[in-house]
């Protein structure tokens, strides 16, 4: 079982812990209890070997296809594998009988800790205790520690352990054979290079004994291996104690250098990391974590079991993936698994840019930068596609080309592959990536943003949309047909309520940007994209575009699609709580499912969520309450959508509700959900829910707006947020908004629709 | 502990076993246990999962180039895992209490048979019986059976098991995706095309109850997998059953279907499986085992434990290495495992070859033929290097090219990757099929296969030797320059003793055949080998080819090389026992280890068994006095050569000690000796031990000769031969050669220097 209580004192409500192993479900934990610091993710397997174990190691952005397969993050070398004998017996939690376990990973510090006692077949007892850390402070280094603790005698100690490139994407290698050897008669080297990309990894690893009275140690190599076995004593009581210290570089890390210098800048941080030992690389590494929690820490008065530390857990996993420079974005299960092969999906600007937009500015910049770096392969793809200005792939990865499988699992009984519509259909993402852009130009008021870039992006999205659309004449206005919108069990519609408001929506910015820029971002996007009358054509488009609007009957539901409200209504309350996710799809094909009113998530939630303005609390209740008992949240992505508009809305209970569901869907005690990673969408969900959602933070035009809606399970939220430059700590009540900043500058503020200045604080009774 | 002493009644001496599950050592047991039909070959690993554990199946001459490494033989998808779930509770070996363990492999009838009795950690008891077959019948079938007795109540039972594409020659994939699918919604079809060679395997399995109450069956894929999940339940000491039938084709097997036909072929056979059940398929295996040993069991009558098993040990390996048909020939390590690539080496034509000539010709003709379907790229090899005639690579797979990598494992501190020399300089395997061609010609008299390649064979050998070899103007003679022997510790060595005089009995053939031919012969060779006068060229060589005579001092030894004899002798005493091979690369580097009288196994012993003939016993027994002290036996193929030559000296004692050695190589208990798969030709060497050596059993010119040398130990050997087409069982004992055949052709057989005319029986008392 998963423990949410372990933490005391100090770590009360920063401990994620389980206390017992299960064989079959590892990759739970592996997931939830992933190491990562945005350059890498290990997946926490543990050190021994079992069945049903997934060893994984992913480099942010280091992508290969494979005998063209589609591209995906590969698997790469694993080093934290040991093999340990203990007095000749080799330790297994499956053998022998194992006591007081437990597994505990550390937001606040970012250590994995496994602590158990184990009794061999043999009858002889142990303490055992492992620790990991992936570095905060240093992203390529990393190290474990294994301390063996005899009870009955003094115990001879065996751990056999290297790097091992032989790990594979579920039997893909990606890898060819590198080099592997033994560097100054210590220290173990291996490298690997992708098959396709031609991108190299280069992991270096050293060992030392720090308990304990060290033995011979020696070294060996098998294929796509490289090992070393150490031996030492431990007395009885004592600590006999193996720490491993690794580094990880790639050869983009070391474009910049010729091979042996590249070689001799890994050896000289192992060597320098090795020396500091685990307990330097860990206390480094914390102390990074701590500065990270003293600004970004939100904290949650309740006594409501788990809040606090399914915050903390969200946050840990945010900063888990967001990676070190624009190179690469975030993956949709972050770098804890090969779920959804490393692609960046819309979860990125849609549900995790927002807390880097509040918490690091400049990392949601790094993130809209990503996007900016692949522009001219959006415009490519536009093109080949017979549109115009941008589009964004479905999936991305390296290139920016669009990654989507154009074919999905195979039908078991015709061995036939679906076809997979969303790379070819669901365009929101290039609103979505154009409406993050603009909150982003919002929330910081970043000029050179746009300069470079950022307005030719918004402009080139509703460019997309006006060429995406189509005019019908008899209706007088533009139209978007065979779309699909963020509900994927509703393929091929017209007029998806969330494109068409998105479309739209995005393209008002892009006729602000033309019109009040100086004329020169008219020239600009017209050279960019070969095109005149940019302006007149995307007022035409806003003018034009259709809306669909609330409907009479049933009062105020604003439908999903044209064709929606006609489809048949299916009794889902069977699927909503399953273990597994989209069990509908055994009882009803695709097909089906496409012609009912069933939803993996709502549109039309989601569009209330991104533009709350454009609806009265009355529509959005109509929606909320039309909308929800016909959605399976089969995606990860839904609940917490539904909190934040029940928040909008004043229904702090059904936002409480649905906000219990969001943190449960990794944290929760379903063994099946995380297997190939975290939902790294769901983290920022988490974090929306609270922040957007009960503490009710948004942009509201140029202002920051504060409307919160507390649920009466939670006293206080007190959360850290910058806003045009200015850090402030905001802490929300159920009668009193308190906003505290050090910086001198004064900037508005809208509370519950009333406009105050603040410039070191306000108190706020409503 | 393997055991060797289980079989009972009518399986006295046919069943290896073990008694015990070893977590680390299960490699040994995935070998020697391993179930083949020269088709395909399936380790035996347990059906359950385990760390430690490597699945393998292969098939005979499917080889594949994974990103330009070494072609090798590629792991193919597993079907064998089950995952077995007893009343909840996952089954494994290293969980709860196993008692009465027990796995055997019944040699008779090719079946392996798994017992034990497993009380889960929640107390329940179960007794589960797992048994495999892979079809000697029909080489495309094979089959698993899991029975389970509940013990305290009834059960539920749950197998999830299927087809498991995701296995990797230590972590190479060698296949692209492909297709999988459910069959008539009860049947999993999976198929894969290797990457580089463009072969596809056609899995296909079913399953059925026939014990229990069925349950819901289901199906389930994975990326590289397709799956079922069957629940079943068993009465309180009842029986649960689940069998689990499958086929396996290759697109080579199916070349004159198109697509369809050949998968319906594939489900077809299924089909008629599945209605036979696992018994069906068992019973008609064992028949076709039973006909086999009827024809070609060895018996020895002997109260010394584990040499009749031993024998039948290597009779069924050699049985289930040797492919249906020439398209290929015999792996170093058979189909048991992944060592050596499996590629071929002259082990099969020196080791194997001669045990296949005295029981099944045909067979001892295939593999000859395996090489001469290869002669046009055997002669362009030589014309590649600057030779003439053939040259035959060290290790050869599907085209006959050399595929010896030129590198071996990287120095362990440089990363330097060491040269292997074998496929550059390790000439001899030219010698040595010329030889087993010529053998195979004195044995079978078959004329039309001299017609047929095989005298073009044996003089292309000739034409090789000579073109190798070097005129010494100064002393008048051909030498043989910078080779190297059998003996792989000694490389670059000048007129190694082994390669000279094969060179030379070749030649000797060579000529034979050209004189002897009514002229045409000549015409042929000079025109397939685009050469004038070769009789002359080789009778010019044949009689100037440098022979290394016996020495003075030490007295009769014959010297291994122009250099061996003044090198340094070391005490090998230490590295003579290891259960590790080759620990003196250890302490020495190569370059040491080629400046001592230090021998991998011994050249000149070698060729007193190849061509005993040449030398008088007290001769052989100098040599085996001088070269056994400095014998590592690091090779596989050593013990049962010194054996056969003790033997052929007279010396009973040191042959059956040498012999014990020999037995133990697979069937020993090191755990370690077989990981990688079992060594084919040793399976061979106990043979050749046995019938060549004890009973001395050979061809000398032209007639069968038998002069035994029986050790006290061995009471009576009694075996079947073929010589010249005519069947006989030949009954060896201390005092008495009694030979029976019923074929009423008369040969003539020399016994101990006498010739006697055998038609159907030969009494003789010596």
């Amino acid at each position: 079982m998963l423990t949410y209580t372990t933490g005391e004192g100090n770590y009360k409500d920063w401990i994620l812990g389980e206390d017992e192993f299960c064989l079959r479900h590892q990759g739970k934990g592996e997931s939830i209890f992933c190491l990562a610091n945005g350059y890498m993710g290990i997946r926490s397997a543990h050190e021994e070997p079992y069945p049903f174990q997934t060893r994984g190691l992913f480099v942010s952005g280091c992508f290969n296809s494979s005998n063209n397969e589609t591209v995906e993050l590969p698997n790469g070398a694993d080093t934290c594998e040991m093999l340990i004998t203990l007095d000749g017996e080799l330790f297994s939690m499956t053998t022998g009988k194992v006591t007081g376990y437990s597994r505990k990973l550390n937001l606040y510090t970012g250590e994995l800790i496994r602590k158990l006692r184990w009794v061999s077949p043999k009858g002889r007892g142990y303490e055992l205790r492992f620790c990991r850390t992936v570095s905060r402070s240093n992203v390529h280094a990393y190290g474990l520690k294994a301390e063996i603790c005899p009870l009955d005698k003094a115990a001879d100690i065996e751990i056999v352990s290297g790097i091992n490139a032989r790990m594979t994407n579920s039997g893909v290698q990606h890898f060819n054979d590198g080099t592997k050897k033994v560097l100054d008669r210590q220290y173990l080297y291996l490298d690997q290079t992708t098959t396709q990309s031609n991108l190299t990894l280069y992991h270096c690893c050293g060992s030392k004994i720090t308990g304990g009275t060290p033995g011979e140690r020696s070294f060996g190599m098998q294929r796509r291996k490289i090992l070393e076995t150490v031996r030492f004593q431990a007395e009885k009581g004592g600590k006999g104690c193996y720490e491993k210290l690794a580094v990880l570089y790639t050869s983009r890390d070391l474009a910049e250098q010729d091979e042996e210098q590249g070689k001799s800048l890994v050896l000289e941080h192992l060597e320098n990391l090795v020396e500091k030992g685990y307990d330097g690389l860990y206390e480094e590494s914390a102390k990074a974590y701590a500065a990270y929690w003293k600004e970004h820490d939100v904290r949650v008065k309740t006594e409501y079991p788990g809040i606090q530390l399914a915050l903390r857990f969200a946050q840990y996993h945010l900063l888990a993936m967001i990676p070190p420079d624009s190179r690469s974005s975030i993956a949709a299960k972050g770098l804890t698994g090969e779920g959804y092969k490393g692609h960046v999906f819309w979860d990125t600007e849609v549900f995790i840019l927002p807390y880097y937009l509040f918490n690091s500015p400049a990392k949601a910049k790094q993130l809209l930068e990503y996007r900016m770096n692949r522009m001219e392969r959006a415009r490519r793809n536009a093109g080949k596609k017979g549109y115009c200005g941008l589009m964004f792939p479905w999936e991305s990865a390296e290139s920016g080309r669009e990654e989507t499988p154009l074919f999905a699992s195979m039908d078991i009984l015709t061995g036939k592959a679906a076809q997979v519509w969303a790379g070819i259909k669901e365009h929101h993402i290039t609103a979505d990536i154009a409406y993050a852009a603009w909150m982003y130009e919002l929330a910081t008021g970043d000029s050179t943003f746009l300069e470079n870039g950022g307005e030719l992006l918004i402009i080139g999205s509703a460019l997309f949309w006006r060429s995406r659309s189509i005019y019908a004449k008899d209706r007088s206005r533009y139209e978007i047909h065979d779309i699909i919108g963020p509900d994927e069990y509703t393929e091929h519609v017209d007029n998806n309520a969330y494109s068409n408001y998105m479309a739209h929506y995005v393209t008002r910015q892009a006729i602000h940007l033309l019109r009040d820029g100086d004329g020169k971002t008219a020239v600009r996007a017209e050279e960019y994209f070969q095109e005149t009358g940019i302006l007149e054509k995307l007022e035409d488009f806003a003018d034009k575009l259709y809306l669909p609007q609330p409907l009479d009957n049933p009062e105020g539901v604003l439908p999903q699609d044209d064709t929606f409200m006609s489809k048949k209504i299916l009794d889902i309350s069977g699927y909503r709580n399953d273990n597994i996710k989209q069990t509908i799809l055994k009882d009803y094909s695709r097909e089906q499912v496409n012609n009912m009113q069933v939803l993996k998530q709502s549109d039309v939630i989601m569009l209330m969520e991104l533009l709350p303005d454009l609806f009265s609390r009355k529509i959005k209740m109509a929606n909320w309450e039309y909308y929800e008992p016909k959605t399976i949240h089969d995606s990860s992505l839904s609940r917490a959508i539904y909190s934040v508009v029940a928040s909008d809305c004043g229904e702090p209970k059904k936002a409480f509700a649905s906000f219990l569901h969001a943190i449960a869907i990794d944290m929760g005690q379903n063994p099946y959900s995380s297997d190939e990673g975290i939902h790294a969408a769901s983290m920022g969900g988490i974090w929306l829910a609270v922040v957007r959602g009960f503490a009710g933070l948004r942009i509201q035009k140029d202002t920051l707006y504060l409307a919160p809606c507390l649920p009466k399970e939670i006293e206080e939220i007190k959360f850290h947020a910058v806003y045009r430059g200015k850090k402030m700590e905001i802490c929300v009540s159920h009668r009193n908004i308190y906003i505290e900043s050090r910086d001198s500058s004064e900037i508005p503020v809208k509370i519950m629709g009333q406009v105050y200045k603040l410039t070191h604080n306000l108190d706020i009774k409503y």
